[in-house]
């Protein structure tokens, strides 16, 4: 993955770089930006037969990316990355990302779930899933999300997902994970932001409800939209009908953030992301 | 078409009523909003063989209606409503619905096309429909809306569609066109009100955009929303994409507002509004 | 639920008729097939206050149910159907039945679930849900069938859901469970009917893959649709991509049949169904 | 455009060609085929400061396009492609590529419109685009083709768009424009082929109909797929609501799929397509 100023024979200079050392591509692609006048390449290499290896690689693709300005990152294939799930009491999503862990359509490893109830403890340990019930009140937040940050480390969490986990991090967690974070908001950001998305919608009155997977930032509901979709409603439907047919929504929305996430997919500009899919 | 606070029995006098005068109900919709507590209803009833007629059904109807309070309007089949399109620049909108008049998908007399500037007269009168350039300018604002009421009332307009009409009409112009003006917003309201809402969705990198038809208030993109759709953009999509993708999405969305709101199938509720499709 | 032939005055009576025994109509809807003239009718009357009961409806309902020569059926609010569900290797549609019975969603009884493969058995027993192997073979076939009948018929088992089951129940079962048994075939039908749809469409080069549910008849693949839903694919999608989008179709269009059966809002009428959603 | 057996080291070597010969590259998209071990690449070369013209391309090239056995073709950003409508007595996707073409939205010549009716005369000639009036007959087919070939030769047609023609070109004619010929059908393919689909799809029951852009081949409705897209129906739905429906899918579909045409993205491979949108 590689994000650098725009410039002439940047295709080139890096095709040719996986070229001598023969590195056959799968699949490769790019995006620039206009108007930063940024350029995002995403490069899939065959590991059969490639010339460069984990602890070859950086030294000698460094000339390459000084050239170019390049901010870069390599994922090699037979490393899998560490996931934490963040949940309140709302099992919807928990439960499809257990599912999609288990058959193997998500390639990752679970470190564990944690929670603010104790709510769901059965649901993820008849899964052999470690579970931390890791209770938040006015007074301790601070030491709770301590409590939280040791955990992650211990288990060395590369990706934490929110999934309808209804506590505010602190900008210094959220800081130290960042574009590592993904939330999942049950409304077609930016229209309802905030609480209660669904009941915001009834009173609207929309014929159109949404979901939306985003990377966490400082700034709530607010961080790079990595995934959204939309379904119909009409003047039938009560709230709970809404929350229903949202369920269905969010799980979908955020099991394909999740998923571009772990393949690597997904570079951020700005506020912006670049999904390569 | 019925609007009034529930009760029992409702639907039992109201279907003897158009029984006892030999109507044969072709179609029949409620729907009863339990946070309100209010009763809609939609009846269509065969013409052929049905006992009362224009003259004689107000008279026939009054003691049903004053016992269930009813607010209540009747549309008879035999007549045809008179629309008149107001647009700016923007032509897919209105084309859109030339089309649709033309061919008789939309039973319609359409009586004019109102417009603040002279680029689509050509484009009108081509099909034989009268073309209004009534220039706006911060002087004139409150006598071209006098020419136009004038122009309006003239042709005993009932129903006013702004297809991409870039000027905010006076609230005593929306005032006395209640639930006669739809208007197109071309983003999923309330997401991006306002102007310029592609760069708006451009700019905060969202994964869908979308259209919005509403009766217009005297609150700029806030009416009762008649109908919403959606489509999924990416990071290749510039600005000028998102436009060119939104105006398929206005011209259905707004013809579809049009069709329900000329088969009298829409009724307001508070902010809302109870489509009967 | 009703249906009979068309006539003036059906929904006057019915309506009538509930108001007599002080019902309160919660929600109705009506359809009349133009071509077949007969007329669809469902109604949901609150039982709180409604002067009728099991034992004393039937009779008070006669004389109207057969002056307008109906076919119709009441369910009871109190009362909850039972499923039992087959599958064979697949667990997504299995899984998220599972989850719906669980949360609630579904309001049903959930007796067991059957398969001809031991795969998915802890992933049922985990829940509490007794899980029956029932191997197929070319010879026991009939054999095999008769044990399901067994399990099925000691539980009181209402509805059949077919979640991926890949084998062809006999033409003797279906028509003893007519309008209870529902499939789930992952294409959109017509097209790529039969066996390994993801394949024909890959093949096909189509862009668009779908789901269907739909009553099980003697003619395979053929029975009326209840639901069905499509997403798009393009070039980059291998057969694994398809499978894998199709997975998310597939449980929801499944789950929304479901619904529906559960909630008695369905109606069929020749190869079709009427569904007041 | 360019496609070729997939090997190493061709990214590399049509980038650095690129690049060697001053070209910025504005946009690359690539696709392998896995089955077929085909390689497919569409390369957006800017023009301005491009070291290579018209003239000298292909000479400079060859060894290139030699080495990997490529199928290619170049398309100069200052040509315009070269149209002819034919169309019988269907209006909307005439109507809708009128309008788009008018407005610059498809960058195209466009050279007459062909019809073997003559009831759209008006609708055409008002936009000053000439009007073939060719009737069929069981007698006069051939001859009617021949005239047809004429005048497409005449005026230099590179692209012939199907806008619901109802009439089977012979096989010559198609095998003399292959990949030239875009066809709407207005079902979801390959479901309801042939004729009358709307009512195919009503008489079967279906909650969702489709439209389906694609190539005419010598195999009727067969060829393959460029764009196809869907919506929900219901039992409320008549024919003519199918129809109706489906026009707004239609011109969406074949608007799609003749931008991409005309913008050079689609490389046919067996009987599929390769989009590179």
């Amino acid at each position: 993955m590689i994000s650098c100023p725009d410039a002439r024979g940047i295709i080139a200079a890096v095709t040719n770089f996986v070229a001598e050392h023969d590195g056959n591509i799968l699949d490769a692609d790019q995006h620039t930006d206009p108007g930063e006048n940024i350029f995002f390449m995403r490069l899939e290499i065959d590991p059969q037969g490639f010339g460069l290896a984990r602890e070859t690689f950086a030294a000698a693709w460094r000339a390459l990316s000084e050239r170019f300005r390049m901010t870069w990152r390599i994922h090699w294939a037979d490393e899998v990355k560490t996931m934490a799930i963040l949940v309140s009491k709302e099992d919807h999503c928990l439960n499809d990302l257990l599912w999609r862990w288990r058959t193997g359509e998500h390639r990752v490893r679970l470190a564990m779930v944690i929670s603010n109830h104790d709510a769901l403890r059965e649901n993820v340990e008849m899964f052999r899933v470690p579970y931390h019930h890791l209770p938040v009140t006015e007074e301790n937040k601070s030491a709770q999300e301590a409590q939280m940050r040791n955990l992650l480390a211990a288990s060395g969490v590369d990706v934490m997902v929110l999934a309808r986990y209804m506590q505010v991090l602190s900008p210094a967690l959220v800081s130290a994970h960042r574009e590592r974070i993904i939330n999942i908001h049950h409304s077609f950001l930016p229209a309802f932001a905030g609480r209660k998305p669904y009941h915001q919608a009834f009173e609207r009155g929309v014929k159109i409800i949404g979901a939306t997977s985003h990377y966490v930032t400082e700034s709530l509901d607010d961080g790079p939209i990595i995934s959204q979709s939309t379904t119909a409603v009409d003047h039938r439907d009560t709230v709970d009908d809404l929350i229903r047919k949202g369920r269905d929504l969010e799980r979908v929305v955020l099991a394909t953030a999740v998923r571009h996430h772990l393949q690597d997919r997904i570079l951020v500009s700005g506020n912006k992301t670049v999904v390569f899919d």
